[in-house]
Parts: structure tokens; sequence; C-alpha cells
């Protein structure tokens, strides 16, 4: 049934599925853990997955942390992963801007540490990390000290950020040729009890506004993070499964990708988000719906296990 | 000619135009002064047309000054003008909260000192105004401590906007009856040489992203602006004539609101943005071309004078 999407995924379909990929691709947040606590049984998941010959990757649009930092997070909750198995949002636009961009120059950078040390890590030089505090009374805001050396702005998540860095950012980007660079568009970060903090996408908004340009995005549901592991590890897309809490975001770079899809509802998305998008007949929402879902990743264990 | 729109204001026109007319509201920035410049002319024209028993208002999106502040800038560069002829959005956000949302509470403001004292003018306690610096190393952003009497968000231009205002913001608008205004959405402050500088615009639509809601914005082109003013005078529409130098705010406003409308090359917009839009025959973009044009108001000073 080629038109069948959104299935219970349960019984002996697990199986089938597995059996016809190599590779499984995890959304943290949501996924395989909430905040500090392992979603019960995810590292026993990912660890039966390997077992079983499949290849794992994490992929997650959170740009506050290295590889080194997810590695150790993962290591700390009971997986088994490598920093090479990490594809987040800091590692990742360093590398858009290595190799995409062939950036020859410094980054501008409205971010966070773990972003700064990416960027080094494949040796690109940032300015702009950490308070950008306003100094004296009167400030001449459209001749804020730059750095010539820059040809790149970075937008991330930075609790840093402020009416100076959104500021800065708009004087560099006045010249045309600097490059625009964001990790993601969430708006929110989700956080227990139904609170919530402004996501990366409120601050790449602004800036968007001030510079009038529309940045490129590394981040889900575009195809450069997965085009970025798929260049080191040559996977086939019809046998890798990406696995997401968000449609938005996972599911739809799934798609954008040809890979097959499976909600888990640990996370932001539900069920019915899922059926509306099937129902709107809107070519642009079919690809928020995924193949499958299952109410959490531990169901596929016995699966796994059997 | 009913139709027929966005004519050079010259010849004989100006004294029809002036003689049909009882009151002139002029925008600011890029009409009357620039930055700290006086237009040629321009205190002559205002001087004149009041001498000539017109009455005289200034309408201005800017949120960074009290009327009071407005009052002594216009006297410091030779305009006749009092407190009361002045109709900024540091004033009409306030009067809006007072009148039309009959706040009872505080505000919490993204904003300046004018905008705070402004409230204070009308009664209405804010907290927010000034930076609001990240103390300690790790926070607890979802649980920032609030204040339980704040009704309202308010946001204007505020140089100390941060990512932990952009928090508190969110925070308190979580509550839905919590009301949610905007001074205006410019989206840049257009400065001398071509150079500019991110505008309100930009921090709203950071907050508005944030929080999943839409602002009630004061300033143009909304008819709140013009509705203030002509409750307290009682301006007929029809003698009453806008002039401005932007058609997205200033001409908009006017055509929103019934009265004639003059844009003044001295600022942002040009002839051919107003002949593009009404090029374009949409509806939302006719109310974009104003009746008349001048190169400067300066020209209208032949007719008040003769």
């Amino acid at each position: 049934m080629a038109m069948s999407k959104c299935n219970r995924l349960c019984g002996s379909l697990i199986g089938e599925l597995l059996d016809s990929i190599e590779n499984v691709l995890f959304d943290c947040d949501g996924v395989i853990w909430r905040g500090d606590q392992a979603i019960p049984g995810a590292p026993d998941v990912v660890n039966s997955l390997k077992k079983n010959g499949k290849r794992v990757f994490f992929v997650t649009n959170n740009s506050t942390k290295t590889r080194r930092m997810y590695a150790d997070k993962l290591a700390k909750m009971g997986f088994s992963a490598t920093e090479e198995e990490v594809f987040g949002t800091a590692y990742c636009s360093a590398m858009y801007l290595k190799s995409t961009c062939k950036l020859k120059g410094k980054v501008y950078l409205i971010g966070s540490n773990a972003m700064k040390q990416e960027l080094l890590n494949v040796g690109i030089e940032q300015v702009g990390a950490g308070p950008d505090p306003i100094t004296g009374v009167q400030i001449d805001w459209a001749n804020v000290p730059l750095d010539a050396e820059v040809k790149a702005v970075l937008v991330g998540f930075d609790e840093h950020f402020s009416y100076m860095k959104l500021n800065r950012a708009l004087q560099y980007l006045s010249n045309t040729e600097c490059i625009f660079v964001g990790t993601n568009t969430d708006t929110r970060l989700p956080l227990e009890g139904g609170k919530a903090v402004p996501g990366t996408g409120c601050l790449l908004k602004a800036v968007e506004t001030a510079a009038q340009r529309t940045a490129q995005v590394v981040g889900k549901p575009n195809r450069f993070m997965f085009n970025c592991l798929s260049s080191q590890y040559g996977l086939d897309p019809a046998k890798t499964l990406m696995v997401g809490d968000r449609l938005d975001t996972d599911i739809l770079m799934g798609s954008n990708c040809g890979l097959k899809t499976l909600l888990t509802l640990t996370g932001v998305s539900t069920v019915a988000d899922a059926t509306e998008h099937q129902k709107s007949g809107c070519p642009e929402r079919l690809g928020m719906v995924p193949d499958y879902f299952v109410e959490s990743i531990a169901e596929l264990l016995p699966a796994l296990q059997g």
C-alpha cells in the first residue's frame, strides 16, 4: 500500500521495518531523553540496534553542545555512542561554513561557547561569543567597531543575545557579500510542565528582520544535516530511518531526504497533528506525515531482543 | 478627477489644498527634521500654517521620547509647538493601555525610560526598563522571577533588549489574559549615509515569535494614533492632511483614516515606490499611494506667505 502513512508501528511490522533498514537517525530531546532523563528503555534500544548491525546517529538542532559534550551526555545515560555519531547544529554549521561556503575569514557569532569550539575545530575563528555589554552612555550604534576579517554571520542559541549583537549583525550583513547562516528555526525550547523558553528561531527572526535578508538554515528540516552525515558515511536514504518527536523538523527532514520516518510521542507532536497534515491534502504538509508512529522508542525493544 | 492620485503638489494646487483643510499632521524624522537638523524651511512652514489658522500635530512612531522631550526638541529647532500637539508612540501606547485596554495592573516594559515616564504620567506602573543582566552561572530560564501584578507586556525600542527580556516577555505572555501591545513595527531606523540600525519591529518580531502571539500595534499605519488625537481634538478626517515620508506607515495610516495624504521626498520613500503601488492594482497597496507629493515641505511656504 504505497499511500499508507502514519501507521501505528506494532506487531510484525516492527521486525519488517528493522529488517529493511541499515541506519537509524535519532533526534535527541523528546526522543531518547527529556532534559536530563533518558527515556526509559532508550539506551537499550540504541545499544541493541548497534548489536543488530545497524549504524546509529544522533541528529539534533540544539546548538548549545559540541559533539564531545553530546557523546559525554550519551555515555552518562548509558548509550553506546561516539563523538563521530553526533550531528548537532554547532558542528554542522561549522562544517557548512567550511565545506559548502568555503569560508575564508572570520565568523561573527551569535551563539554559544560550544559553537565557538566547533568552529575552532574546523579552523574557523570567531568574534562575538559571550556578553557584549553596552559601555558608556551614548552609543553611536551605526558606527560600532567591526572586525574587517568577518565574512559571515552565524546565528545560533545565545543567552547573551542583545540589541548590541543584533545591531552588529545588521552592520556586518549590510555587506551583501557577508554570508548569513542560522543553526535552526525552532521558535521555542519546550520544557517539562508545559513551560517553554525562547528558541533560536526568535533570535534568527530578529536578525533577519533587521538585515532584511534570509539566512541559510543548516538544521532540520533542511537537508544539510543529512547531507553532511551521508557525505561521511555513505548512507542509502531508502535504508535509513529518521526517528523524531517533531513533525515540522525531524519528520519533514526525513521526507525531504527520502528517508523512512518514525514519529515518537514522547515529545512535542501528536498523532492528531500528523492526521491534520495528512487530511489537509496540502503537498507541503504531507512531508510532515510520518510513515509510522510509536508511543515511545522503547516499543522497538522486544523485536530487537527477540 | 476622483481617481487622480500621486500628483506633484505645485502651483495653484497648493493653495487649493491648504484652503480645503483645517488640520495638518506631520511625521517628524524625514519630514520636518533629519536626525538633529531641521529640514530647511520646515519651521517656517509649521509656524505659518498656525498663523493661517491651521491646527498642527506631530505624529511619530518613535518611542524613545516623551511628549515633553519632543516639545523641547521642536522648540530648539524653531518650531512653534506644545507638548499637547505631540503624539508619539510612547505617549499613545500609554493612552492605549489606559483608555482602550482599561488596564488594571502593571506593565512589563521592553522599552525606554521615556516610555516608563509616559506610563507613569497616566498612572501605570512598569517593571522592566533598563538593563536586565544575567546574574550567576546557571539560569533557570523557565522559572525566572515574575511580578504577579503584571497584566500587560509593552514592546517599544529598547537598547537593553536581551534574551533575558525576551524570555521574561514569553513567560508573562504564556498567560493568555496578559495584554500584548507593541509601539510600532518599523524594522529599521534609517540614518544618514545609507546606514541603519535595528528598529522596534525586530524586537517585536522576536517577542511575537517566542510568545506565539500577535501584538496589538499602536503606531502607524494603525488607526489608533489618529483616533487618540481625534478623540481629544475632534478632527474632521476630510479636512485633515497627513504629511509623511513613508508610504507603509504615514501614507497608509492617512488612507486608513480617510485623511488627505502628502508624501515628502526628504526621507525614506520615493515617487517610484508610490507609482509601483499604484500600478500593482492590489487593493492593499493602493492605500500606500499618496494624494500628492513634494520634494520638501518647504515647497508649501510661498503659498502660506503669499
